[in-house]
């Protein structure tokens, strides 16, 4: 392990992460909360005085490495969740540490698992703070940080570990280009999601905390009762977004450069829209059928079906008020199936990502044939190309590792005072970033029952699901730390 | 494939189906039940009479490939579920064929998960056709007729299709001298089983059928509150039956021939005997502390958590009438994790088995490694072995088609009336040849109450779990059935 170059990165890093804070700090003023200002001004004096002093130890090699790469984006992660939630602790918004922790790691992640009861209760800048950390998390600080510094050799082993999906492409040859490129396409869509909640009549702090949430497909509410504080047209509208935010960011530039043929053929992106409009369609209809009493008409049923079919698969699982845990077990079963799959590879989305089940599937296929005709050469193709053995064999890792973690968190987790099942819905809806499960984490429940055990694990297991799973192994794994 | 040739085995294999209905057409007679006589002689004239008729198609090349192997091996289950149901019909014991069905399914695949409500009502030659299914079942059909029948060239093909584990390895040289071996243990081990029920006074019709139930690892009970019956001793008895069943039967092979030590050292069976002691150890503590009001002292909490351990670890599921699913969480939670994991490779268990858990997690961490030290060569060994890329890429396999059918059975489960809860552990319970879950489905309850076509595919995961997947999807694979 370069240790230099990494604490160099690092002091950037917690650098870049005490700017961030100064924004809420500011909002701080705008709604007349400076007597909050403590909260802010510990953790940025902090960040920036850590940062300075890092940033003097200076690496002879500043080549990036793979587990350099790894540990530095893993390190980041841990180290912005443990300041994160300083400000909470501090404004007295959130009493307890791990409490603020997992709400800040849940907001990171772009999870939206909350331990708030009454959100409405807090101060504005610390609804903003919490906001922000989905915007932030969104599309990864460390490709913001790859975006706006000079480049360095290696950083696409950062990318690589930060950014979600089975294969990592840059869009085009220098990293740091890639990444402003994704960047503003983020904050370009954002802001017409903006402008389309002002549309709707959202006051405009609202809009853009939504905004967040959408986009980095978190799904914290600042309202007690979600988005049904602002009607149908604003939850219409978060379907859209929440959809468009699941779609790989790929696919904008290749429209982009005018490739739109190319981004319609994707196979990932079919497969995807496939599922979105077959889980629409069938709830639609299971709600109408076997919830009479609450779905008289089509149009409710399918604006119901499609805002939490696009918030689930999207791994946003914002609130609209509406209990899906009383919803028909066909019903629940799609949104169960929906927060293991996830979202598109390279999209602000959780899960396991579609283009991995797309591999697994085409993997499986293949392997069938081959116990059939043991000689023939199979190959297995995505995406127009045929995948290295390599990356399959990466892909059934991940989903060996996926599997580890779910029982141990099951375990773990029925060590607390709820049931199996809860608890099952629990480790899927924080392993795949989406929030809210079923049962005792239901839509219009909340995590704060958890013991401090339980939240810490589940806050591992929220990061674990935003890196991929591989970065918090390697990050237990001694030999990471040796010197050579 | 060698149509000509697969028809010739499975004729072979339907005049020894029919001999073994012979049997309980025998035991008929002993207990008065010769009205009952047609419910057994137009199913074993119709398999001597097919049976015949198939035999006389000889074919050219009498060598079974991969292909032929497995498909010899998912027909004949298939062939004798849907004629094993027979009898159950005619008798009037199960009147609908599909409920008939599945209960031999669940017989023949040693998941012992039962439609009946009443079983004590049951005729006593159909209650010994019920439990007999099992001991078929246990140690394989096939391999029963690899034991009696002239070796063929390729026969190892067969067993390995039917055989339970990542691989496969003969005991001896010659096939038919492995399974006789195997056949052997598996009766010789039956009857110190029977002798031992004797001695705790269970008349001899009932220690027969219990030791089939046990020795298949499958489950039925033949009185409506289980082992309960018969009291402790009984249950004691079953209960180190049990893990004496879920041991690979290699363990005994090595053991008979003075190789005790390589035995013990076997890493399947470390891992497995440390899961069933700690799982044993932590449910009883946890009984004792969280349910107070059912459980006084440690020798019950022992006894009921040694029962319900080695019964789902076994994936017996036997039932000693006492409640599971009102257990606490954290118990609950390790015997779906045991329905989960299953027996050892080699036994008459089912389940994922112990050995692909242990081959799973090992290349988990060698891939962790890997990505820390890209460029070292790592290597997984296994009991002393090099594992070769192509069986780890295998048990990878495994664990993604396993995933696959778990999503497809929740799914379709969901149509029908039970929680998605039961729906899960309904999944388990069936692909892992367990038999109980929870909820609905739980110890005390039973499978009636699902709909025909849930039955079906709940039947037709069982065949997947029993023949560890594959075989179920080549059969449904179009190119296994072309000519060349």
């Amino acid at each position: 392990m370069n240790y230099k170059l990494v604490i160099n990165i690092l002091g950037k890093t917690l650098f870049i992460c005490g700017l961030l804070l100064c924004i809420p700090f500011g909002i701080s003023f705008i709604y007349n909360e400076q007597h909050l200002w403590q909260s802010f001004v510990y953790p940025i004096a902090g960040l920036f005085a850590i940062g300075l002093v890092m940033l003097l130890i200076r690496p002879e090699d500043k080549t990036i490495l793979a587990k350099e790469g790894i540990i530095i984006v893993a390190l980041t992660w841990v180290i912005l969740s443990l300041v994160g939630a300083i400000p909470f602790v501090i404004s007295g918004a959130i009493p307890s540490y791990i409490d603020a922790v997992f709400e800040t790691v849940s907001g990171l992640t772009t999870t939206g698992a909350s331990i708030i009861t009454d959100v409405e209760a807090l101060p504005k800048c610390m609804l903003f703070w919490r906001s922000f950390t989905h915007f932030i998390g969104g599309m990864g600080v460390l490709v913001f940080v790859l975006a706006i510094l000079p480049k360095s050799s290696g950083s696409m082993h950062i990318y690589r570990a930060e950014s979600p999906g089975p294969t990592s492409s840059k869009l085009v040859s220098k990293m740091s280009y890639t990444a402003r490129i994704l960047y503003t396409i983020y904050v370009v869509i954002t802001l017409i999601q903006v402008v389309f909640y002002l549309c709707g009549g959202m006051p405009l702090f609202d809009s853009v905390l939504i905004a967040f949430s959408v986009a980095g497909t978190g799904g914290f509410a600042i309202t007690n009762n979600g988005l049904a504080a602002y009607g149908t047209y604003s939850q219409v509208v978060a379907s859209v977004f929440m959809f468009l935010f699941s779609l790989n960011f790929n696919l904008y530039y290749m429209i982009l450069i005018g490739n739109v043929k190319k981004a319609l053929k994707s196979e990932e992106f079919i497969a995807f829209a496939f599922i979105i409009f077959a889980s629409i369609a069938v709830i639609a209809i299971d709600l109408l059928v076997s919830c009479k009493q609450f779905y008289t008409n089509f149009g409710t049923a399918l604006k119901d079906a499609a805002f939490h079919v696009t918030s689930i698969s999207s791994t946003t699982g914002i609130s609209n008020n509406v209990n899906t845990d009383a919803w028909p077990t066909l019903a629940k079963s799609i949104l169960l199936f929906l927060t293991i799959c996830g979202a598109m590879a390279g999209s602000t989305g959780g899960g396991i990502k579609i283009a991995r089940l797309v591999i697994l599937f085409k993997a499986g296929i293949s392997d069938v044939k081959k116990m059939v005709r043991p000689r023939t050469v199979t190959t297995v193709k995505f995406e127009g190309e045929v995948l290295s053995p390599e990356t399959i064999h990466n892909t059934h890792s991940f989903l060996t590792l996926w599997f580890a973690l779910v029982i141990m968190s099951i375990f773990i987790l029925s060590f607390d005072k709820y049931d199996l099942f809860s608890n099952i819905t629990a480790t899927f809806a924080c392993i795949g970033n989406v929030g809210p499960g079923f049962g005792e984490v239901g839509a219009l429940k909340n995590y704060a029952g958890f013991s401090g055990i339980s939240k810490g694990f589940l806050s591992l297991l929220m990061l674990a699901g935003r890196l991929e799973l591989f970065p918090i192994f390697i990050m237990f794994q001694p030999t990471t730390w040796s010197k050579s």
